[in-house]
């Protein structure tokens, strides 16, 4: 074999495989702890299904349609993607019910929804009337159908519509048109997921549930029923369930749950667990005797998003209490004792450190595999299919 | 065709074609102005031919083999990877000098280096004799020889050994293996590329040439004679040039010139253009015409960098001076008109939008094609065959 054959590369850089100790995983590594992962998928299944509301998580969480069908086999009704070209891995891996819970910009969007759609059950959002025709056209020239969902704004200042008669105006654009059909509203808002007091996120949940559900009534009034109502993510769904009002959840990031979410605080029933780490290794310990001691792990800006934060080290149990990932480069981390510790806390030459990165989402779409283990060995590696589909 | 034919994703995902107008390239996009680009390229090959250094490009900052040979076709050595597995697919496009300017962990990147180097005159740094034993090891299994670099910490406090004492047992260490040869010296401090006053800039970089010429020189004392000294980026090249002490020089934004690195004072003699721009459309006006009025692009945290700052906006000629992006969710992106300006000012549904990204390296790692325009058509389309290479 030389470098020049063209499999070259993928025999060279061959993902782990099954049965290798997870300690000697190449790195840096995306790796999934598969028991903390299924106790996860289970606890927000069981908590939808207690409440009698839909779950359809969110696959820009994990771009991986092994994941998705792990969702769907445990009672997801579909999933959710936030673009088009996103949809397409799932769409090709089996799943037959995808919602885009996002406006989509342009023609060749709208092409290659309506083209989805003769394949899977397809929804998609609009907050304006010329998406809607945007969409009628392209299904039209499919032959295919699509489900519609007005967004509406609820508090987010975003996407969506502000009021019931701006909704009411889409639903009847809608209707014109045999070839989409309105299936609801999408009510979403991001900000807060990331209220870290509990109370104060309940209290922000409700007040965006409040706005909902007023919409919905003035809609009901116009004589216009809400089939669905799709909404909430990992840090409201607990408040989204108990709401009466979203009829569907849209969580994504509680499977992983990264070092952002984890600032939470969760004082309710819904507990879940770190199961996502960037494995690295220690690649140079030539500052670690220096008066200011520190040592560099090789991965930085390319293995992990820092929108949200930098990553927790892990210590197998819960955050390292001696040690923490203080600086990114592009492909360089740097290591430093907590406060209080000396060089003698930092790992050696080598050593594998794990980190729970910062914000799942776009880290995950940085790597095309995820290494699943299982009692400290590989056990499976699913691809990122997704990765980088962002159109 | 269906979408469970294989292919399906490829056809419907085409990249833009030849000819394309520009304005109409599916968004989000990498979009590379290559007048602007090859201007970039020659200004800085000439400013190296001009000094008599060695201009080894970085393509950590590109990723892009056909980006390397417009490099090397110009007069460059050949080129610097960040990473072992990155460096594959140049080696497989035919770059034959490939530099690895930084320390590597473990067995298996050293046996894949030991490996590249039987098709490629190959040379990585070390900043702990472990490492060179490492090397020893994987370069006599794989029948080849390993150039070797002495890394130095000049300031940055990250990798590199402190002094020419430390340096010079290195030295010996590598010297004492048939199969390795040591190279010289690589000394670079990524802090200073960012430094944003011009004179504030130029003492920084006079600093760490002092610190790396002392090293030599003792070095030279010892009787080891340092062929190459390697170093310097995009923000410090014109002072490492000028410095006397470097013989080759590592820059690799300067072909795009990101949002970064524009906002230092360049009051010298090179002057790099924005080459790279990230192409968005607007996905959602309903926020136009409420009080905070602001519109939605389709770029987000999956599509850009943002550890550096959000990017800038740009008009064609210069950054906008009427709108702004302020704000990246994970598929979404903020516009809102700058202090003075009103809704007004906000490009429409479905409007083009080219940003400049706000750090090119990790914004290149989220893409798999640079779309290259001239005279506002698609010119061609380059494949980051190295995204996501990290390991």
């Amino acid at each position: 074999m030389t470098l020049l054959d063209s499999d070259a590369t993928i025999l060279l850089l061959a993902p782990p495989a099954a049965g290798q100790p997870a300690a000697t995983i190449d790195t840096p590594a995306l790796v999934l702890d598969l028991d903390a992962f299924e106790r996860n998928l289970a606890q927000m299944q069981q908590a939808a299904d207690k409440a009698g509301v839909q779950l359809r998580p969110h696959a820009k969480a994990h771009k991986c349609p092994d994941i998705a069908l792990a969702q769907i086999a445990r009672g997801a009704a579909g999933i959710c993607c936030q673009k088009v070209s996103e949809a397409l891995p799932f769409v090709q891996a089996g799943v037959r019910d995808i919602h885009i819970s996002n406006e989509i910009a342009g023609q060749a969007k709208a092409a290659l929804l309506a083209r989805m759609a003769l394949d899977a059950r397809i929804s998609v959002c609009v907050d304006d009337a010329r998406q809607v025709a945007t969409l009628a056209t392209a299904a039209a020239q499919a032959g295919s159908h699509i489900g519609v969902f007005v967004e509406i704004d609820v508090g987010q200042g975003r996407c969506g519509v502000a009021d019931a008669p701006a909704a009411l105006r889409l639903v009847e654009a809608i209707r014109a048109h045999a070839q989409l059909e309105f299936r609801g509203l999408q009510a979403y808002h991001g900000g807060i997921q990331h209220v870290r007091d509990y109370a104060a996120r309940r209290q922000a949940a409700a007040d965006a549930a409040a706005r909902t559900a007023a919409i919905v009534a003035a809609l009901a009034e116009a004589g216009v029923a809400c089939a669905t109502v799709t909404g909430g993510g990992s840090g409201s769904v607990e408040f989204d369930l108990a709401s009466g009002v979203y009829t569907e959840i849209q969580p994504g990031s509680y499977i992983f749950m990264d070092a952002d979410y984890g600032r939470n605080d969760y004082s309710g029933t819904l507990r879940f667990e770190h199961s996502l780490f960037i494995a690295t290794a220690v690649m140079s310990v030539a500052a670690a005797t220096r008066p200011a001691p520190r040592v560099v792990l090789d991965a930085g800006l390319k293995s992990m998003a820092v929108d949200s934060g930098l990553p927790l080290v892990w210590d197998g149990d819960g955050p390292s209490r001696t040690v923490a990932y203080v600086a990114a480069n592009d492909e360089h981390g740097i290591l430093e004792p907590l406060p209080g510790g000396n060089g003698a806390d930092l790992p050696g030459l080598g050593a594998q450190v794990l980190l729970v990165p910062g914000h799942c989402d776009p880290t995950l779409n940085l790597y095309d595999e995820i290494v699943g283990v299982r009692k400290g060995l590989v056990s499976l590696v699913w691809p990122v299919a997704a990765r980088g589909l962002s159109r």
